[in-house]
């Protein structure tokens, strides 16, 4: 008989709930799978007098989640208080330096310091894992790098951030602009402490560059995610992408190129009939792109109490039966920094303007299109009441800097009332 | 230094040549992902002298896999001959007795023999894995057996069988019936040698067997699943299906129910703005759903050289990373046989019939559904030239054998032309 596998859990919010619910409903299922016993030996949270609606009696208590991530009677640390720093990051600490392995679903600490902390477990001999810390119940962490290990990685997409779908596929049903579906979300208790989270692409940004870690076997580098949120798009760019065959996704994308490791966050129009397009409200996808697979799409739910918790329990099942990966799926001493791209893959843009409705206006933009060097695939101009009309773009593929050009070109002319938009297309 | 993990490969045909490709191309990849170099001694086919379009010249040759397989030098033996018994099956066999550690696509070997040839492996200390046997590059395995460990599984399906998914929506584009784009896809070279292990559902069901063994722990039982094929699907029923809101897949479904494990491949409706409703050609789908994690949805290619290969890597890499799983991810000698489900969970169908256009034709069907406890959701009849008219109905949810009185007493109207059609329509 192999001794039991011993948690001790730091954060009794929402996932940290979940986990004990799962540890002691599923008993049997998890030993019969793992063949040991999952148990949980402590826990800790800030407030210990509150109805969690659990039972927590037969668990030691531990105010301090360091105390608790030292516990001689815990094998593993699983971390769930979130926050990149402070408490989280001292006790995945003090529990590596213990000999323990970590389990955790904190995407801010690892995008942050997941190197410092991979080179930490791994010298040590421990695994440190993150299953939950990307995409909710979705296996992505485990499907990119163990199911795809035989594949040269190409392209990492992901919709990530289900606040910010649930936010624009409202927009695009209800008619509403985005202040007041910032207003649903908020009541109904989708964003973070600080909204700029979640509508700032931050979050999304976090596990975007878990990912592209893994993928590319580079070191973590959230700091050069070219981050945009989602708080410019205006209902007219939803409805006049919705016209032209699109919608519009907070989309993260990661590949190598030639000039370096691009990773994007931000606003993106993809085909409506491509799964990427068809995703709708809270829940999460990501596709996986590598030389042999071509590519797998995966969908699933990317927060709530079950599906995070379910992430959890793969790493700490993973643990229990002897699965013992390096944190980012090649010893992290190994991995390179990446060097950034400096400008991102050309691509598509859809650019909407209203134009002064008077004689020679669209020549004019559209020479300052030209000059650009950006080349026009498809045009369309709405019939209007105002003095302005509607005109959007769909141009041939084009460089950031051309668009960029292009746009500045467009902002001068005198027939252009206010600020031109342009959202990349990506092919998906 | 590891030792290099030494491959043994039988069968040179699309996935082994795409394997030995990857082990070519990737050699540094799989390297720096598994700490350890990835080899192939030694290769074996039906006929050797063969341009493959990729270099052998390196490897021993052995014209008899339990030669291969049996090979000191070889550590893993990699088995993508097919076939259920014969010279798949000697060889797997002979492998683990000689100590190696086994990788194959053959789901037709583990459908029957699955049980069996996983306890030797288990009993032997050995790893038999599969990823490959079921949906191609589609990790779907390791999502079930790993990434969703924490979770009682509630229900699998799947779009398993790309050349059944290519035909069917192929007769919805191009308004063909059946028997065409049966010819087309055999044209393609999209049919096996006997085409009904893909349109009998029989190569699916396969699929599905191994799946429902993960997902509830119990023994692979093939005989217990319930088939039937696409060969009786009309274009009038896909047609229709989609005037509805409906389109129908070769759908399996795997769940375990208060009447035991119930299995079932067979065409069902499925919502057209679903995932797997939505699903064209020959990519597939298979949908895990779990009392945590809710559900989640994996697609990918079904088939071909590059995804098949990719998933006969994901278990090498497992191997060469010291990953050890039990092939249904609890011990085999454990597994316990299962109680098939004497009936499927009830569920609402899709009926199509011709009337006679007489007086009180309509009242007589709705009669005769009404007499065997079978209620109507809606009831559509179409304009007809010919003397008898096109009706469909949708159930209420009914159990098979109140469908099936149903259609019996519908059969004996004399009102009815034809015998009457029923499908299933399954809530995905």
């Amino acid at each position: 008989m192999t001794d039991p596998l011993r948690l001790g859990i730091a954060g009794l919010g929402t996932v940290g709930t979940g986990v004990v619910k799962i540890v002691q409903r599923q008993a049997a299922l998890l030993q019969a799978r793992s063949g040991r016993a999952v148990q949980i030996s402590a826990v800790s949270a800030r407030t210990r007098d509150k109805d969690r609606g659990v039972r927590l009696g037969g668990y030691a208590w531990e105010d301090d989640p360091v105390a608790l991530a030292t516990r001689d009677d815990v094998d593993v640390f699983v971390e769930l208080m979130g926050g990149s720093d402070g408490p989280a990051k001292a006790a995945t600490e003090a529990a590596l330096a213990a000999g323990k392995d970590v389990v955790t679903a904190n995407k801010a600490m690892l995008a942050v310091h997941g190197q410092a902390l991979a080179e930490t477990a791994e010298a040590a001999g421990q695994v440190l894992r993150f299953e939950a810390a990307v995409a909710g119940g979705i296996p992505v962490v485990k499907a990119l790098t163990e199911g795809l290990a035989g594949n040269e990685i190409t392209r990492v997409m992901g919709v990530m951030n289900g606040t910010c779908n649930y936010i624009l596929t409202r927009m695009e049903a209800t008619g509403q602009g985005y202040n007041a579906l910032f207003e649903e979300a908020d009541k109904l208790g989708y964003l973070e402490a600080d909204p700029n989270l979640d509508v700032g692409g931050i979050d999304a940004g976090h596990k975007l560059a878990l990912l592209a870690s893994i993928a590319f076997g580079t070191q973590v580098s959230f700091d050069n995610v070219q981050l945009e949120g989602i708080q410019r798009i205006e209902i007219a760019d939803i409805e006049q992408a919705r016209d032209m065959g699109y919608r519009i996704k907070l989309l993260g994308v990661a590949q190598m190129t030639g000039r370096g490791l691009e990773q994007r966050m931000q606003p993106c129009l993809v085909p409506a009939d491509s799964p990427l397009g068809q995703l709708e409200g809270g829940t999460n996808m990501v596709v996986l792109e590598g030389d042999s697979v071509e590519q797998i799409v995966l969908r699933g739910p990317g927060a709530g109490e079950g599906p995070t918790a379910s992430a959890v329990m793969s790493d700490v099942m993973d643990i229990a039966r002897g699965i013992r990966l390096a944190t980012f799926g090649q010893p992290a001493a190994g991995l390179q920094p990446a060097t950034p791209a400096n400008s991102a893959v050309p691509a598509p843009y859809y650019i909407r303007t209203q134009l002064f409705d008077k004689p020679g206006a669209l020549a004019k933009v559209a020479t300052a299109l030209g000059e650009s060097g950006v080349s026009i695939d498809r045009m369309r101009q709405y019939g209007h009441d105002e003095p302005t009309a509607p005109v959007l773009f769909v141009t041939h593929k084009t460089t950031k800097e051309a668009l960029d050009a292009a746009m500045d070109g467009m902002a001068q002319c005198d027939v252009v009332d206010g600020t031109p938009v342009a959202i990349r297309i990506e092919a998906v």
